[in-house]
């Protein structure tokens, strides 16, 4: 197999820094050996890396293409993103922008069972934006937590998923909490008609995950949630292959927040919340909204949103889910910024504009032309 | 449970602005609420994160020691991580310093089975420092790897390890390097007497690490080497508690990297390649040492060897592995810095340093004292 695909980097540094820097990313990421110690043949003439465009983007920046021959990857989401970043992560200046994977590559690449069209198909929400909103806090019992979902339901949330800190603590069991939850968002659909879903957190131990999920869908949850960067991506492409599995799938995007944090270090924000999260198989990719608690810009945002829904392949397009201290008042921006196709994570939100939570929500998904 | 543990965090800004940082950590990292909208009682007493410290450490840096209720870990690697550093991964001038666990945390983690004492043992080494080559480059063929496992082996390499490019590519299938590699060390230990083992590189799909692992058990490799930083933190301490697997673990530090770069961001040097390692069950951990060709400090790498090693309840230390970039020359200043507990990574360096890669070895071990 002679495929080859390209990474772009970004390099931060003068020019011959830079260029020095494109040649070392080249036996960084395959031989790992000085250029001296590489054996001719196969191995330099297609192992190695291979700079195939180097231009300035700016003042001390950089822009090179590098391709890699495909089978480096050994058909592996793990050993693809190894190669495309595993050492280099180490070395400053270094930042992965995108990667432009070619028909062959794709082939690994599965992508979301259900994405974009699919999960409206799910919920019968044709054209508007999606509600998502989270159960918490941490420290509720079970039918606790239960009872907010019954709202936040009754009113027509359309995804009402675990916050991220919900695991099987002993106050608040995994089991116990699924069953309360899914029970109260059936009882809350059976007065309204509404075709909301709950979501679980199923994030585990490496052997639990799948039990997890396994768990939920018996329990009748309608999708669930996996925090990649706890459980590595792989087991999120892992679970959204599995036939039997069938569920949606929301990706968390807890202890990555480093990987984009430093402009001039790790992943862009469009490859690691958009692009990443396609390819490993998640239907909604959830990361912080511009202007909210966290700080991301709303180019960042924008980024993220285009690498969610641009055509990859057979990769089918999924949600971009902006959260993280979403206020109503943001609804109309961000409209602008992600069109139709978002999905909106309110959590305090919902609970904050007043004290009547299912007003809460017919307010939100009015404006959002819901209803 | 009324147990807690603390975690500290360097703030960066100035002092009203790094108050309400801490204040904002114990809110984001449990209860993910606005403070008035948590509930009164356990929520707001125990589940939430506390202030205990607050110091100045230099300017516009602080040093603040928050606690948690150890319950809230739900008792796994992947919610503790969740815990301490999820979500604040993604705001910027937060850096996790160090945990220090409770007893009762202890109790979630094993720790590496053999570590410093267990695999000296296992290796029939006393008190002197241990050495590592590696494999490469990817792009051989099993036959080419094995002979230089061979050489390595004949001139008294400890650990022969896959570099950590090598996955189960078609040039290089998993099962064939393994048994190729086994019987050459195999071949060079019956002649020299010595003890060396060959260590493949098992990091696979989430659903294939189990897999590997014991098909590495099974052809004879004398240990693994794992990726935390794909496969998941939890996938590693899953395999160092698999009594059936029984196996020393090596550490790799690809694709994480971007949570040490930047100083007022992500994890400290010696919490994530040192203590982290230890509570996940690696029994060395790979890092690139100082003045290599990656970017550490002397001091961040005097970090990691002293989180290697101190006291942590009952988890064992284990071995500090300063690879990249490693020529002989080094060596000296090295010792001073890591003592006789560390496994020298010298992969191009031994291969470079004359052509005869068994007199290189031999030459590598005199320096080391072995022989």
């Amino acid at each position: 197999m002679k495929d080859r695909f390209s990474v772009i980097y970004h390099l931060f540094g003068d020019e011959a820094d830079c260029r020095a820097r494109a040649a070392d990313i080249c036996l960084e990421q395959t031989v790992e050996l000085g250029e001296h110690l590489v054996p001719n043949g196969f191995i330099k003439d297609e192992i190695l890396g291979r700079i195939e465009d180097f231009n300035s983007i700016g003042p001390d920046q950089y822009e090179t293409r590098i391709s890699y021959l495909t089978e480096t990857t050994a058909l592996e989401l793990t050993q693809f993103l190894n190669l495309v970043f595993g050492n280099i992560s180490i070395k400053k200046g270094i930042r992965l922008h995108d990667v432009l994977p070619s028909d062959a590559l794709l082939r690994i690449f599965k992508g979301p069972r259900f994405g974009i069209e699919g999960l409206r198909k799910q919920l019968n929400v044709k054209d508007k934006p999606l509600l998502c909103s989270a159960l918490k806090p941490m420290g509720l019992s079970p039918d606790c937590l239960a009872g907010l979902a019954y709202q936040f339901a009754l009113g027509g949330v359309d995804l009402i998923k675990d916050d991220h800190g919900l695991s099987n603590q002993a106050f608040c069991p995994f089991k116990d909490r699924v069953k309360a939850c899914v029970a109260a968002v059936e009882k809350a659909n059976s007065r309204t008609g509404n075709t909301g879903v709950y979501i679980p957190n199923i994030t585990a131990p490496a052997s639990r995950i799948l039990e997890r999920a396994y768990t939920a869908k018996e329990l009748g949850a309608g999708g669930v949630m996996l925090l990649p960067g706890l459980s590595g991506f792989d087991a999120m492409k892992t679970l959204s292959m599995d036939d039997d599995f069938n569920l949606p799938i929301l990706s968390h995007p807890s202890f990555l927040g480093s990987m984009v944090l430093s402009e001039e270090n790790g992943l862009s924000h469009g490859f690691l919340f958009g692009k990443l999260q396609r390819l490993a198989g998640a239907d909604a990719s959830i990361y912080p909204n511009y202007g909210g608690r966290f700080g991301f810009s709303k180019s960042q945002c924008e980024e993220i949103n285009a690498n969610c829904k641009h055509k990859i392949g057979h990769v089918k397009p999924i949600f971009p889910m902006p959260g993280g201290g979403m206020s109503m008042d943001r609804v109309d921006g961000m409209r602008k910024v992600y069109g139709n196709d978002v999905l909106f994570l309110v959590g305090g939100g919902l609970m904050d504009y007043s004290r009547d939570i299912v007003h809460n929500v017919r307010h939100f998904l009015s404006i959002i032309g819901r209803n």
